[in-house]
């Protein structure tokens, strides 16, 4: 973890593009700006390369598709390749419909990703475990987690953030556990896509990709906690997050959240 | 009215599938998980019927259309009809264009809907009264509104729900009233579509339409009132009003809120 | 400067039609109800030119684009030109992509524009200076803006408003400056394309341009400011800001914000 990259971000103001959902755009444009980088979203598979080669980040997130996305998302991630920009892959409930799983593969057949972030039910489904949307939360242990973290990142030979009660990040060879985050995060849409944006931001500031990630899970995770203690429910909820989100810095974040399990 | 109801989808965490427009997508989303409910949005063609079969009630709202969402809406809606889940239809605006009134005739022709939500402009104009998308309000009496959602219930053989200042719930034959909200919601954008999706939860639990309309509605215009009371300003109701949707239980909902009046 | 508009807007409740962007359509929605009109939002081709005709106003933004947009701006566009509506444009991230550029291009050629409304980088593009995306912010001066202001003006012979840390206003003869705001503003997404929908509202009820964007400009940095002073971050700045939208009248706006410079 380099805790100071949550001041680097800030610094640098990288410029995330984002191919992302109807649900959570707007969610995920103000959680980019609260941490100092800037969005765009651009999806025309017209522009879509255009985009990539000014901006400092891909991020592709499959939560609403259309007939279209397929080929958009796979322009421009090879056009994120060209230019060596690091592309997050985020498979939003690529557990729950064929079609989920046929675009999925297919995007990741075509373009290399730096890191894949999702819940463990989603992370599951694309090593081909029969998870269903929700299912895997049931009767996961962490052995599992961690497992199914380390299995995903060779497949797709990628970082893997499994996110959820504990997040697990592993690049196949090397696994992380990272404590904290409430439950409250998850009765709010778009925390986990967000998450996937922010994480964006880092790999824009930041070329090893497990400390980019790590760093941004525990700040992240430190955010909805400060968040949760001072929401009233879950309709101020996103309103705190976005507040911690805009203070987060080095001095904020502490540094026992991490452990090294493998 | 089973107050107890607002427990049972909290306790059931029923999954709707929302096929809705871009303005009011995570408003809905975070509406429903504040209920206890589990949001999914999903409009593509290729997997809507395949998500209306993980899911427990579907919900079509055809606020921002285009030139898929007919065949999309009746594809999930057929989908929900062979499966047996229950449909809510929202027909936003569909007084304001032949083009939505034509694509909302095609949806009723080919689904059958358990329930429709809309104001009176637009469940007049689902019974062929010459209604603008504002027009009804201004002279209307509550001896119409009576009519029209007894008439709309019989024509579509479904539950009508008209919401305003006061809401008419009708399956044609049984007509009831019930009170409360405030006027400060309709100045947020998708309190109704929001309340259709509710809806859809609380069909989800409960299988006589009637009940749970109006179970559902009683409680949303009860946290409409909680949160005006709370709220500073437009800017600041969203928050309070999920929250409070976070909080609505048996025990908050109060019992007199409906009367049967036919 | 009429100070008295924001009263009329309130009054008047126009209708607004708004073919936007996935990222800001809630937050256009809202603030148009904040300050007391009614926002419609609707892009199928099939429909648009029938909901200009029951709107006000119609307002046109770039944000996310697609294969059809260009072809529905244009018909929408059209009809507003047809019945004599006011129409705005909004030319979001123009500089970005060659895509943006030649939509932007198109829909200027085939629409008479009322007020184009855009940051420093994007109106400069408009008039074919190479200005990247967030490039002309770092070396602009006001003259520079001014000149940019007129030029683009004469050419499209519309009214512009660039906007930013100071705004400036012209029809290509007089040019004015208004000063105000926040830097906290440009933290929020849609801030910018709000403001063109809010611009959209008053030239429904003030048929003089010039004094339609000047009063609404005043305005809405006025509410910024005061927002501002009531956030605690850009996690709450949104729902303060949409408070004080709700409450600016003639009364609370300031009458020294206005400078006439040529």
């Amino acid at each position: 973890m380099k805790r100071d990259l949550w001041d680097n971000v800030r610094a640098a103001r990288p410029l995330i593009h984002n191919i992302t959902n109807i649900v959570v755009a707007n969610f995920s444009a103000n959680g980019l700006l609260a941490i100092g980088a800037a969005p765009v979203m651009a999806s025309a598979v017209e522009e879509v390369a255009e985009m990539v080669s000014v901006s400092d980040a891909l991020v592709l997130n499959i939560g609403t598709l259309d007939a279209t996305t397929e080929r958009t998302m796979i322009r421009a991630g090879q056009a994120a390749n060209q230019a060596g920009r690091p592309v997050v892959f985020d498979p939003v409930g690529v557990g729950a419909t064929a079609f989920r799983r046929d675009v999925a593969k297919s995007i990741l057949q075509h373009v290399r990703v730096t890191v894949i972030r999702g819940n463990a039910g989603e992370i599951a489904t694309l090593i081909g475990l029969d998870a269903a949307s929700r299912g895997v939360d049931a009767g996961e242990t962490r052995d599992d987690l961690n497992q199914i973290a380390r299995e995903a990142a060779r497949r797709y030979n990628c970082v893997i953030a499994v996110t959820g009660e504990t997040d697990v990040v592993s690049d196949g060879d090397v696994t992380i556990e990272i404590k904290g985050g409430t439950a409250v995060m998850a009765r709010t849409t778009g925390t986990g896509c967000l998450l996937s944006a922010v994480v964006g931001a880092f790999l824009a500031v930041e070329s090893d990709a497990m400390t980019a990630t790590a760093t941004a899970l525990a700040g992240y995770a430190r955010c909805g906690e400060l968040a949760t203690a001072l929401a009233d429910g879950p309709g101020d909820f996103p309103a705190h997050f976005l507040n911690e989100l805009g203070k987060m810095t080095a001095v904020e974040l502490p540094s026992d959240r991490i452990e090294v399990v493998s």
